[in-house]
């Protein structure tokens, strides 16, 4: 299993399928864990970092979970590499980004991907497309008691685990839902919305997590504390009542454009397909803002162009990195606007 | 000959042949005259300007020039055919929206068009694609004899000719080309060229003259003044000096596009394909937009998809009484917008 490989499909989060996978691209869960008796990272120096990387990848190259995965050593990776990483969410910008030995673990099929020496010793990730949220904390749990039997985590009977960041303490927990809102966005409400999880302690964030937009529409939301509360619990309130009410509210606000704007939102659907198969040299924000719309034909059955299936690959390869590895060589900001529109054009005229 | 037999085609300013015709679309002269021993229209009643009309009429009558041609009562045409014949500039938009008895004779080939109770008693046009101000002088020459000898116009021996405004007195000539300056207009340079036409007491203005956008990047140069210089002065530098400049810089301006931003260019030209292709609702004034980048990569060589005839058409054909005129009846703002698109894309995507 190599890099290389991977990149041949799209995953686990851009695989178009799953519960409400109109709206919900994907969920996530993590649970963020220390070990025992190291310093945590903010304090660790360089000779540590690496003991505390070599001991944890040594642990779980001793479970099942080493069985048909990836070991990415990321303080290595060229930065090409990195960003691949990133554009699939299976590494954090930040891990990227950071310096010293840190690396990621990632099943064969990216159902799961444990990031070592991010902002805590080991993150470990479940990823499953659509809204899954309950399946992916039976994934994590799993993946959680084969790590837990090699590797010994900090907790403490009062606080629970151990965490770098004070929001992390307890269980670890993050829960968080890649979704799809240009309806929202279209009419406005998407503000209101965002106010609306921001009083319920959640965080509304864009497509790589804090601090970015929501490139395409795309808004991650996920919970903000985890003291205090059973993980069971979490993930229950998610899957059955928060997420399923903002898919309610976009739902609605598409019903609405149907109704009293159908021709307009027909039309700027056309417009997309018609910049993107037609375009010179086109941007990665463009083409994420323009393939928004398109998403949302489909799958509101009025555009059967292209399906969703070569709309995530199209999502996916049109950025940075992958454009560039596809390409097989580095290429300057112009020359990827222009190789960018290319593909476009042969994915999307090979289609009609 | 009806007016419906008139718009099959685009007509003779729009055949897009002739000399310099990659920039200049059309030349037009038009004289203006006044019949001897009858007031000004400023001051002319009703049953004056009604007796003005019929006496015209019926100079033009017997000549030779009412032969296939079409005699169209502007007072009595409704609406939507006056505005057919502003869109074809046979008629000024201040002709279709005054008032009271006036009227146009309009040659079958629409080689000319003479406009009876404009500002004038007659305003007689003739048009021809392309440069050729020097043949079209001997045009409107033969139409002025052949009306001259039927309609005993006002004239002055120290003025000459006498019209409704000093600027036209004298000559009564009016030189103006439609030239396409899409590059001028890109590289920022079309107002310096706009300010030195200025300064040389030429008109600059848009495709429908006097106050008019220059809608398509569509822009009209005419001369200002008409006294103390005499006619063949005035067609000869505009023919031999003041246009073939303007070219020559629209020429340099496209050529620097080409050299500097070959790939911007392109990308201009392509997009505006893709939304006029695929677009489901689309405005005059953007269709008109998009449809000039097209001209230019055309003319230019690089853009093969659709050729000049077709393009005059589409951009004849998809102003709003053109369109209503074909659809076979007025249609809403909104409803023609929707009819424009469907129009575009049925004639683009049958040309693939």
């Amino acid at each position: 299993m190599t890099l290389d490989e991977l990149i041949k499909t799209p995953g686990e989060w851009l695989r178009g399928t799953g519960p409400l996978s109109d709206i919900v691209v994907s969920s996530r869960v993590r649970l963020a864990r220390n070990v025992a008796d190291f310093p945590f990272l903010s304090t660790a120096g360089a000779s540590e970092r690496t003991e505390i990387c070599r001991h944890v990848s040594d642990g779980i190259s001793r479970t099942s979970l080493s069985k048909d995965s990836l070991f990415v050593n990321v303080q290595e990776a060229d930065v090409l590499d990195q960003q691949v990483l990133v554009e699939r969410h299976l590494i954090s910008r930040q891990h990227a980004a950071s310096e010293g030995s840190r690396g990621v673990v990632i099943a064969h099929d990216e159902t799961h991907a444990l990031m070592i020496n991010e902002e805590d010793h080991l993150r470990m990730q479940a990823f499953r497309s659509g809204l899954q949220l309950e399946a992916l904390w039976e994934d994590i749990n799993a993946v959680d008691d084969a790590v837990a039997a090699q590797v010994s985590f900090a907790f403490d009977r009062q606080f629970g685990f151990l965490t770098a960041c004070p929001t992390n303490v307890g269980t670890g927990l993050r829960v968080s839902v890649m979704l799809h809102l240009p309806a929202l966005k279209m009419t406005r409400e998407i503000e209101r919305v965002a106010r609306a999880a921001r009083d319920m302690h959640l965080a509304v964030r864009g497509l790589h997590g804090e601090g970015t937009e929501a490139a395409g529409d795309l808004y991650q939301v996920s919970n903000q504390t985890t003291l205090g509360k059973t993980e069971e619990g979490i993930v229950r309130t998610f899957q059955s009542t928060i997420i399923p009410k903002i898919v309610e509210y976009e739902r609605a606000a598409r019903e609405s454009l149907l109704k009293h704007s159908a021709t307009a939102l027909d039309d700027k659907v056309w417009r997309a397909f018609g910049i993107l198969s037609h375009a010179r040299r086109i941007s990665s924000e463009e083409t994420q803002a323009l393939l928004s719309p398109i998403r949302m034909g489909v799958n509101m059955g009025r555009f059967d162009v292209i399906d969703i299936h070569t709309l995530n690959e199209l999502f996916l390869y049109t950025q940075p990195a992958h454009l560039q590895k596809r390409h097989g060589k580095p290429l300057s900001d112009d020359d990827r606007d222009v190789a960018r529109a290319e593909y476009l054009r042969k994915q999307l005229l090979h289609t009609r």
